[in-house]
């Protein structure tokens, strides 16, 4: 793609469509729903793709990327709490046209959507957050969670809809995950159990993330999963054994700026890019892959600059070069882009708005 | 600021303006000119304020950034060579009405910007980057200087206009960096003698950075400094002795939105907000720091969650409060925001347009 400023992130279409239509083959085949996180792409565009390919409503973190992937869906699932007065009012208002669902984990966040909610003269669906195992937001225990609730249940303008749980301490191979997976239905299927015997349905399970996306039939209890890297992909799937090379949609065009330095070219993709984020598995295996150049190493990342080590390499890349590079971690980098390129096969490339990125809240 | 939407960006005004004063105070006392680097707030009212502030001119990253600072001022540094045609020819294009150096260390940015310079009729100043120590760009010695120097006055539509050098590679406590900076000064002096018995002039000698800004004198040879995080600072300046936490101008308003694991509270603030940029000196100090509480530790960011180890707070921070975030690196934060937040004393916070931000190239 000579023609293409550099730094730009392009988008393989056919990719993108092979990688949207293994995971629905895989969700019919064992009767799992797809609610794609929309974080990895904001884009309304590949969001009406999802949908397309069968997914039964969309997944988002910010309120203000709900209003923007409406759009796309009218079923939306807020994976985050609405604590503030801000965040809930945002929420409840799309909830009068729209079918909102938000995750929360504490009292106070349904105190502040139940308000909302009345306030706005709509209904919110609450899928109650349990903590399967990364520690990172959720209630703690099945009984915590029956008692959120029934909380839940007792506040106006609140519907409760289910369960919300996120596998993202399960970074193992593929064929290693059966065991923290196993771990994970026994919360949900003890959880469930406790609400049925409260006269409560958990109608919605909902679940999954891109590494154990291939794996969700491990639990069973899962009604629904919210894989978002998976529509591109990214080295962290590839040196996790979740994807491979070819399946990485989004890659960065760069060009060698500088070779001044011995042992080194610089390339113009620096953190504004490629972002800092280190590989989750292999952190010092360097920022991203160089298509091209695999031998190679970006060491280290300034800004505007990648300081790439080519002790290693049989031929070096030259000054003024274009090359390609897999990022790290795919959703932060499309975040940092106003617009990226769809490059559809034997096609000039469209610049792709990234829709909802810049949110506040 | 209660009613802000978080997670914002909020810039402090009056501590924005003592930054420009000092800064000023000390070059004009040393008879230094400051030519700031916007890429720290990439908004066309600072850049007014830091020229109003006596800066003689303003330096960018990137061409895009260019024409938006253009807006600011007539005269500016794109310290990023220009290697490929598109670069080059809007470098050049710009060139026609402002007054345009780029910094180069390969002949072929040089050929690069002398073809559009001819297409688009227009005269590029040349800096010759030249490595006094950080190895990420610039020419290897004086002699190379010199080569590319005498190449760049045969290259029609250039102008030579001196040398750029970036001391990135001290970051060590301002009192202990005077050795560092005289082997910088003896590059430069050398530099500087090889030109002049060769006739040519470096009217510009251009460096700096904001760890080693109030130590430029140490460089006589420099004519100009370039800080960028001079105007905001952060953590980075903080642990690096370079600033106090009462001169870091620009921080992050976030929510409590989970206290539900123990021993932890969740913020509202992730990568998307406060990037993965550790600390340059202290990388396992965390993810900046938490004014109200400062024994907190952001321990571990997700896109949109900072996990907030609070064993060692006297008193932990509750669900729903806003606390105040100096993030590590303030440059690409600001980059992660279309509009930040301006707080002038006593008065509510104003929206402020990011105006060079999601800039290509």
């Amino acid at each position: 793609m000579p023609d293409l400023p550099t730094p730009s992130l392009v988008i393989d279409a056919a990719v993108v469509r092979r990688n949207l239509r293994r995971a629905a083959d895989y969700a019919a085949a064992h009767g799992i729903a797809i609610r794609p996180h929309t974080k990895t792409h904001k884009s309304v565009k590949l969001a009406r793709m999802q949908i397309d390919a069968g997914a039964r409503g969309l997944t988002v973190a910010k309120v203000g990327e709900a209003l923007a992937m409406s759009a796309a869906s009218d079923d939306i699932l807020i994976a985050y709490p609405t604590v503030d007065a801000l965040r809930a009012a945002e929420a409840a208002k799309l909830a009068k046209t729209k079918t909102i669902r938000v995750a929360i984990d504490s009292q106070l966040a349904a105190d502040s959507l139940s308000a909302a909610a009345k306030s706005a003269g709509a209904t919110v669906g609450v899928l109650v957050d349990i903590d399967v195992g990364p520690h990172r937001t959720g209630v703690q225990t099945p009984a915590a969670a029956l008692a959120l609730a029934q909380y839940v249940t007792r506040q106006p303008g609140l519907r409760l809809d289910g369960i919300l749980f996120y596998p993202g301490h399960i970074w193992k191979p593929v064929t290693e995950q059966a065991e923290a997976l196993a771990a994970v239905e026994a919360i949900l299927a003890e959880t469930i159990s406790l609400w049925r015997k409260a006269g409560l349905e958990a109608k919605i399970v909902s679940g999954g993330s891109t590494p154990t996306l291939f794996q969700s039939h491990l639990v069973p209890s899962g009604t629904e999963v919210r894989p978002g890297t998976y529509i591109f992909n990214d080295m962290n799937c590839v040196r996790g054994g979740f994807s491979t090379l070819e399946d990485c949609a989004a890659r960065i065009v760069s060009t060698v700026v500088s070779t001044a330095v011995p042992g080194q070219v610089v390339l113009d993709a620096g953190t504004k890019t490629l972002t800092s984020d280190r590989n989750a598995l292999f952190p010092d295996s360097g920022h991203g892959l160089i298509v091209e150049f695999p031998e190679a190493k970006i060491a280290k990342l300034s800004e505007e600059h990648a300081q790439v080590d080519i002790a290693a390499c049989p031929a070096a890349p030259k000054l003024g070069q274009t090359v390609t590079i897999i990022p790290n971690h795919i959703c932060p980098c499309v975040n940092l882009q106003d617009r990226v390129w769809w490059c559809e096969p034997g096609a000039e490339p469209q610049p792709l708005t990234v829709d909802a990125r810049g949110k506040v809240f």
